[in-house]
């Protein structure tokens, strides 16, 4: 029987020719990722089984991002522990204030995972790294303990969703209104524990950043993780920030799939998933009656990097932020906020009445740098609205496209980018 | 008797000829200041004596500073209850996340201070407008809750010393170092319940930025207030700032002082302040064993002006921050991250190493953004080194000027400037 490009993937890392859903598997992994949450415990495991050394001190990351820079005691106790770890095992990717950034927009830039690669990390949106024809998924603590400290970690097989895309985007369209768009479709748990695997020549119409948005949300569908076929692009971009090799594993052709859905990228349109799940999306077309916000988000690990700001910059520029509206503005990394700064969008922002804040997760998931009170609203470019998500459990969180988010916070409300007109400009 | 300048305001603004130390008077409000820590308190109590309106929607502030962007639900619901207040009674000068800033350096920017102005604040370091030559002082939320509901304040007329100044500063020594000086002379008590009065041909020799500094540690020192003569540096900053009419009170030849402190400001060395008090001053030269340090942090209403960034980039020109030392830029005002930004300040900070915050208050205070765990010690460029006062009880802060602060964080200990030889350079 075929195998999958996750299968292929595992069956690589395991030693083995063929795997087949359910089987489980040991697998030697590239990297193992923690945070300042998630590391701190698996570093108390890690001591707690008397692990002595690390599998390999060059694949290990840690990455002080979600309540980093620090935003209580508690959470710099957490960041010490991962830096005292760091420096005891002499862990090469350790990322300190100032170097860090959003650890899943990070790594990739990095040039710490490429086509190929079994990555698994301490966070559930660790899969996004599929978009690079790697398998990554996210852990919990106790395996990131393990794999630190054996560089092997269990698998169940998964089985397969094959998303078969064509054509291209519409204005104001991205990869986060397809990927809100299938979890809409399926459901948030239309995916539970399958590889969702992106093929078809649409691909070749959706730049990397929309790839990782993609890869990114497969978590929010259930799946143990999402993948797409590597393609120039791909390859253009695992040359540009990486020296590692790397492997390119296509799916058998009579790899076999639960399911295969194809979708016509041309149909998609801005879509928002309202509260208090992924799966509840509505076209912006879809939305009849006025919903007023209080706070705009714009960042994540799902949409904070450079063309994520380069299209909000568009909307923005010319225009001002609704009186009233809190807009935070958040770069995933530090090299996207030395390019959004040297390509103006920082100067389009702040002008327009955003804040731009240093890179964290923060807001995303009730860390910090814009948690809300009871009562208030805010379109997100983040990936969950779960209740309480960003803050009191009377809030609400909207996932949108970084366009959209720009348009509402322009207009005080949930917005479509169309239904700016000249008017708003200066 | 003669009047100083504290008391020609105070005797102004309660409708008086004269004022003596130790007269209680009420006086009329030029401006009452909160912010999200200290307003929302005030604002029960406004609440609570049933006042129906505020004296004065234009001579009232609110800024959301301090554990803004929220940091927390509480923070959240602290802002929230500010911000339905200003709406309630339609606030004119209430500054939403985007156009916020730290309060003391925001509303000298915003023309809402200016000569002659009786200005209460409901927070310790309002006294930083007397470098305008306004009366300033910090009140508890009770106080600033009857200000807000009657325009007036009781206050103890304060006796005062005086400080003549002569001379200029030497490279690498700005307004931080002089206070730093006069704290460690005098003691954090040194001026309990006086003004501190600046005067002198030295005065000239200052840039505005030096006063703010100044001006805004004398609580430090205990005082009442600082206050500055005004020159045509004032003037020129106050007509480019503000639309207001202001008043320039000189002191009477004839005024008495408690005390009069001669100082020539060539005389004047870096100056850190150790663990735990402002007045646990060392100069640079005084430091003889290293001081190893973890964090960095440049910014607050004592030193989080251009001229304080300008000084720190050209520190950072070219070289690195310190392998492991978190180095945190916060500019205090929108507009000053704006003018660093075009300056390309945070380009050399960026490539330097250093992250870049959003406008808060931040770390100063132990709010979020930079909180120190147990063990660690920060250089930083704020007003307090109290035990805890930036996070954890057995953490460390030293105080010191943004020169200083960059040095430090270039070299990972507490250093002089001219310690950094072309070496460190890239």
């Amino acid at each position: 029987m075929g195998m999958t490009m996750t299968q292929k993937i595992l069956a690589a890392h395991a030693g083995l020719n063929e795997v087949k859903p359910g089987d489980l598997i040991m697998a030697d992994l590239d990297l193992v990722l923690g945070n300042d949450i998630t590391a701190p415990v698996a570093i108390d495991v890690f001591e707690g089984i008397n692990a002595e050394t690390v599998f390999d001190n060059d694949k290990i990351a840690l990455v002080p991002d979600h309540f980093a820079p620090n935003k209580d005691i508690k959470a710099a106790e957490q960041c010490k522990k991962m830096r005292l770890f760091a420096k005891k095992h002499d862990i090469t990717n350790y990322f300190e204030i100032g170097q860090m950034g959003v650890e899943h927009a990070l790594l990739p830039e990095k040039g710490l995972v490429v086509a190929g690669d079994l990555v698994i990390g301490a966070d559930s949106h660790t899969c996004t790294y599929g978009a690079l024809g790697a398998f990554s998924t996210g852990v919990g603590s106790t395996d990131m303990a393990a794999g630190m400290a054996t560089g092997k970690a269990w698998f169940k097989v998964p089985a397969a969703i094959k998303f078969v895309l064509k054509g291209k985007f519409n204005k104001y369209v991205s990869g986060k209104d397809l990927i809100l768009h299938i979890i809409g479709m399926i459901g948030v748990d239309g995916a539970l524990y399958k590889s969702m695997e992106f093929v078809g020549e649409g691909i070749a119409n959706l730049r990397m950043d929309d790839r990782f948005t993609i890869a990114n949300m497969a978590i929010e569908a259930g799946a143990k993780n999402g993948i797409f076929i590597v393609d120039e692009q791909t390859i253009e971009y695992i040359t540009a920030h990486s020296q590692k090799e790397y492997t390119v594993y296509a799916a058998d052709d009579d790899a076999e799939y639960d399911k295969i859905i194809e979708i016509d990228l041309s149909t998609i349109k801005p879509t928002v998933a309202f509260p208090h799940l992924p799966e509840n999306t509505r076209t912006t077309d879809e939305i009849t009656e006025p919903v007023y916000i209080d706070q705009v988000v714009i960042g994540s690990c799902t949409n904070g990097r450079l063309s994520d700001f380069a299209k909000a910059a568009k909307i923005f520029e010319g225009r001002k932020v609704a009186k009233g509206i809190r807009t935070i503005i958040i770069p995933a990394t530090q090299k996207i906020y030395l390019q959004c700064m040297e390509l103006g969008y920082f100067k389009t922002f702040v002008e327009a009445g955003a804040t731009v804040s240093a890179p964290t997760c923060g807001p995303c998931l009730g860390g910090h740098m814009g948690i809300l009170a009871s009562g208030e609203r805010c379109v997100s470019t983040t990936n969950r609205n779960f209740v309480g998500r960003m803050g009191h459990v009377d809030s609400e969180v909207y996932l949108a496209n970084p366009e959209v988010a720009a348009a509402s916070a322009i207009l005080g409300r949930i917005a479509d980018p169309t239904e700016l007109s000249e008017k708003e400009k200066l």
